[in-house]
């Protein structure tokens, strides 16, 4: 069943609210999101910033311990401006660089505009103007920085950071085709989405993606009684896991051991031929950078399990 | 001119040694390394293990604020065999899942076979011999874990360890084709190399990759009065900048600094372009993840370059 | 005003939670925790364990932007019996000795069990009976490790991890006879209290305290119009700053940060001073090294602050 | 036997160098440091700058493998003149706030001066004169920052850091009639002194002590066949282990590693014994949390140990 659910709420924490739509497992659910200030498609702030949250969606027979899929059908822009921040965040840099070069910058809380070409698919600096990049056009690549579904223990947390139910993630692969698999802590899962972005660069290091409302269709399925405990999900050409904390090697030893264990339980290595595969194969990438908890992908390539048997 | 060197000793520090060749701007290299573990083209164990390093070699001219450019013209695995660890390394895993799991690591210091073939280009695991995995077959990405010139300061830091100076950074891209960029500190720079990998995950999550010797054949220049702080590369698709620290976070922090250096100083991006930039297209890449200090790569695509014009 | 509140339900997370009572500035309120399993005075379960919280208390007039000023009159055990881990936690010892050393952890789940003497103001070790240590006492030094006011945004927060708002700290400092003051994030401040410790080294590196249920007296006062950004304290002999977060690296910045402002702000120094003074006369304690967010507190002598003239 | 040993060369780094003196299990060496910018007791800059090393000093029958005691037999500064740096480092504060108030920190390499007076044991800052605490004094509490032994590897590794040899650690309880442990990887040990302190905040969080001259005289001792991982020492009422690294959670691991085999292999406590003591009793202090690597004390008082009849 394909439900068609016009937010008129939004929520700066991802937690046990008030469900806005039931779903049933294999339903598609299409909606909006706003933009990380709390803009809508006709960037008019109809909300207040922090991530603001389309949902949550209870989806039926989801219980605490099973597994939540979804699947991101199709995930745009649907707007013609969208904004970035104009400087590097403090932590990213070293401290004694950002001592020595503070002075000129001065306009921190400025951002830069650009405009989306949604038929060209691009999207320019259009604000400032007179910088030595000057219209500088990128290939849209859109995503969702933050969604997730309720935290355990009843829990409500800031959209400014994240954990193992989701929240303020920011990575690149979370976008059309991508299939996330969360946890269910909260009867339903109760789903949040939202902070599109058109473009980002690795760890949004600016604090920011292009920053845009979306156009969102996802499709959720649930897994009777898996229990993971990290994020995980699958691209057409890998399946990886999420962790998230601070420092980044804990977030790395988080998304490692959650691998690790998928391997074994899910695909029947044994220790030493997942330990094997994953020290020859791995594959990292970053999330966020920015947050109170930083985010690390690991990652391992379909062509390889396949190699191995234990996908088709 | 290229020198032919055959190594008859190799040092486990990355330091102020004698030099074993005096080389010019321009010149190049030949020579061997042996792996890891001391073990020559025959698998004869020469030196005591610790990826011992082939070299130094004293490039004329090169003096304390300059840069010597190295370029990385051949590096291949030159035997049959190579060992890689067999259990991933506690400090990438959850403290809890290493207490939870550590009993099946009884046989943590044995170690894993593969056999090379180096007309098809691959190599295979041969022991053990009876893991879900089986015969497991990988395409080789032959690169060198460990190199570097002297540090700061008259110092000689183990090889297990890496800095502004370079060392053990396990990073995928030192590979044929790549050049390599390091701050001088000492006259003649002094260059050392070692620790081939015919293949090897990203993190080195095992603490090795496939440890086998190589040869090497490399050509060096020397740029006067430019002064980098840290490791700085190019490959056919990228530049790219290196930071060696823990946690990761500081080693990003020192990666994306000396990135927006090299943005400003050398391609003249204004402090908003150069920021601007990054923040939307920047890479992340991991090298080493097991020892004392990590390494981060921070990347920009030279695409990216050339559509800003600052590059041909 | 002196309020008795005897609890009826728990809270394991810490939040915008409906108020079990409403109190005045200046007023007492005399009540009792369980301790961190849900045990009360009399040793019983009555609540799902995960640092059970007491209230919240709600402080007429204390709005965001102000700051709760909490005395702890009197925080005392009130049963006879108390408990602790048994084994370090992985994440403080060397990831390698984790490995090696854990097959000798399989009763990791197994706690000690302590006997109160509240006259003579100790606590014995009375099971396991037959370590080197035999029947260890301690003299009692009861702390409460678990407390604070609702966070920013609506949020609850588990009792497990802490942050501006307080949480599960650890910190032996939070003792009878010390202030603590918080910034105000909800109407009413809505302030927890719970998890008392009869004792507890440095860091809680086992995991616990000994944990026991606990009388606890507090009075509390509302400071309109003064805002801070992490919970500051006050002995007899020491003004204290805390910073919660991870690594311990963060939560330093976050408490030095927090100290440098008080020197400046309330203080008056310049920033010399301020700096200069820090410099020769900070002094640094642990707290909490378990969870997710560890805890550093920030130092400075009553003495030194009387000797410069700004305290009387 | 008392050597009294004049220097007339320094070291910037801690390595395998000349040994300036030998000298004999039991034997007192008399001598000098400059501070950490090289400069005498006459206030002369006599070498370069960066923790300038006196020795090393070569231990007849240290030999790898051993452990070498050092006693602190008296620390005492031997001029008029010191110096510390004027802002806490940027390393120590939230990254945001570094950006944020980095404009006053212009003259950010201005140092402040303190004048000693060695007969009322005080310091006493007398420039700049015009800040908030006008001439603040402080009593004096002599310390060494720099010293170690020489490195494993043949490493000479720079006094800007620090690691199982010892090194830059900046602890406060490095003072007269202190006893300090060293694992041995040279023969001799190769012990070098430098980098005192006349008073010093936990962290040297302005980057400083306050630097000065200093008379040595320390008395050594070589246990034989006892190995060590990490520094050990002892103060009249504790014992404690060192731990350097960054993050300090890596540092607080080494530090508690080291601490629970002490507590083990020496006063021969079981596995539940020695972590239930340490989980209720553990103090930990810090070091050094400025230079590349940070240092964790980790503490237990001797009278624990008395009381359970490990010591008389």
């Amino acid at each position: 069943m394909i439900h068609h659910f016009t937010p008129t709420r939004y929520h700066v924490t991802i937690g046990w609210h008030e469900p806005v739509l039931h779903v049933k497992d294999g339903d598609t659910i299409v909606t909006t999101t706003v933009d990380a200030r709390g803009r809508d498609h006709t960037d008019t702030a109809i909300t207040p910033r922090g991530n603001p949250q389309t949902g949550p969606f209870y989806v039926e027979d989801a219980e605490p311990g099973d597994t939540l899929a979804v699947h991101f059908d199709r995930l745009a822009p649907n707007r013609a401006i969208g904004w970035t921040g104009r400087y590097l965040a403090p932590n990213v840099l070293d401290p004694g660089y950002v001592r020595n070069t503070a002075e000129s910058l001065s306009d921190a809380k400025t951002v830069c505009r650009w405009e989306m070409d949604l038929d060209r698919w691009t999207a320019t600096l259009i604000d400032p103007a007179d910088t030595r990049i000057g219209r500088f056009t990128l290939s849209l690549s859109p995503m969702l920085g933050c969604f997730g579904v309720a935290p355990s223990l009843g829990q409500a947390i800031s959209c400014a950071t994240s954990g193992p139910y989701g929240g303020n993630m920011d990575y690149k692969d979370f976008k059309t085709g991508t299939t996330v698999y969360f946890p269910v802590f909260a009867p339903g899962a109760l789903l949040h989405v939202g902070d599109g972005h058109a473009v980002q660069g690795d760890g949004e290091i600016v604090g920011t993606g292009i920053e845009i409302s979306f156009d969102v269709q996802i499709t959720v399925r649930v897994i009777k009684g898996k229990t993971i405990e990290w994020l995980r999900g699958e691209t057409d050409t890998h399946i990886f896991a999420v962790g998230n904390a601070r420092p980044l090697d804990q977030a790395l030893q988080h998304a490692t051991t959650e691998m690790a264990r998928w391997l074994q339980t899910d695909y029947g290595l044994d220790q030493v031929a997942a330990h094997t595969l994953l020290g020859q194969c791995v594959e990292y990438e970053i999330g966020n950078v920015y947050d109170p908890a930083y985010t690390m992908v690991c990652k391992v390539k379909k062509s390889i399990l396949r190699q191995i048997g234990v996908i088709a």
